[in-house]
């Protein structure tokens, strides 16, 4: 729990603790009042479990966080479910640029079937003047999504005079961002951490549902796979090797 | 002139560069049409010298940049010119709780008649820990205005979670600032680079004069002395040695 209790109990005696405070991959949960989000009934639970965690991150990063407006410039560093979230988001707030940058090639297909208009390997070399002359000078707002200081590093480089570089990926709690100050001010840069997406969960997951439900936001289109709780181990594994971006498990 | 341009004549044929691009510390001035603004005739030439850079910048990066509301709290670290127009500024946006950081009691003692709340010596080894407590974990907008690396260290530390760091200073070109990620996203921080106050002068110095004459940005309390320009020398001299926080050339 929130708390720190647990509220389980098993046949054994034994007390289990409540996965990620809500009790998840479970058969059975006990969640804080505070965890509960009251949703549309038309929607199936498959689709409602999409809205968990990443498309609250990605999707709240370009909402919240940046307040992306229509017809500015968006680039998505590092595609897993957080960073097409953001690609999805970014659409839905009428960015007329949106660049997907990622280190594998059916990530980048995936983020321009999903809206974004242009696509980069973050291994090309020239990825910084690429993107610079695609919108000349950076973009306005730049999102790190693959949880490294070096993805937030080219973030940084990519934004335009005046931008927002966010980022909401957790990178190693060893790992040092090194940012030149005179850049940062004479540049007038902004950086945005963002915790989930500066969500507030109760006014923004029947928000971003509502866009789902009106075509807005196809986040059904991340969903890789379904399958039991028993072969969760397996989908962990597909996970790690980037071969799903969302699976749910079903009861 | 802002163009590279260069509209002044000596009679020995020689042409002067335009000290700061408006000609600036000179008996004539030629400047661009869009490097003047109107202001009311009611203030003095010498009341409204004071509102350059380091009011533009310091009361600037309060309200336009940071954004500060009342009941905010608000550091600021570094109180020169452009520092001490930040308390002012602070102070006119009903900050109820403005904390001043500098090396030299002197200025401690300036901010706290100019409306700071609480003062800190910047050499106190317990200071992060005393701010936080007097701030119950830390304030909303720190403000780092000395133009160094270890002064922005400090403002990042003493700002909450969820709070904003904005840097206006112009630290050493080959200085870096390190930041840890984790930190940056999992207390949803903001990190400013604030360029003359994110000021449009155009809009900002008459809304920034408008409040002077209504006693709410008393900026006048700021200037120390005025002399003549053939004086200046001596007049920067008490600068670099903080003996004076703004001299006015008269003319």
């Amino acid at each position: 729990m929130l708390s720190g209790a647990r509220r389980f109990h098993c046949d054994d005696g034994a007390q289990p603790y409540h996965h990620s405070g809500v009790s998840a991959f479970a058969e059975y949960a006990v969640v804080s009042r505070r965890s509960v989000v009251k949703i549309d009934s038309d929607i199936s639970l498959v689709e409602a479990a999409l809205f968990g965690c990443a498309v609250m991150t990605g999707v709240g990063t370009v909402v919240n966080t940046c307040k992306v407006r229509p017809g500015d410039s968006v680039a998505v560093v590092g595609l897993g479910g957080v960073g097409l979230s953001s690609v999805l988001g970014a659409a839905a707030c009428g960015a007329t640029r949106i660049i997907a940058i990622d280190l594998a090639q059916d990530k980048l297909d995936l983020a321009l079937q999903l809206g974004a208009t242009d696509a980069f390997l973050a291994t090309d070399p020239e990825i910084v003047e690429k993107v610079k002359a695609a919108t000349k000078g950076g973009v306005d707002h730049a999102i790190e999504m693959a949880g490294s200081v070096r993805a937030f590093d080219l973030a940084y480089k990519i934004t335009r005079r005046g931008g927002k570089t966010a980022t909401a990926g957790l990178a190693n709690p060893n790992s040092q961002i090194t940012l030149p100050p005179v850049n940062l001010v004479g540049e007038e840069r902004t950086i945005h951490g963002s915790y989930m997406g500066s969500c507030v969960p109760s006014r923004d997951i029947p928000r971003f549902i509502a866009l789902y439900e009106r075509g807005k936001l196809p986040v059904n289109r991340l969903l890789s796979s379904t399958g039991p709780l028993d072969e969760i181990n397996a989908a962990f594994d597909l996970l790690d090797q980037g071969k799903v971006v969302r699976h749910v498990i079903t009861f």
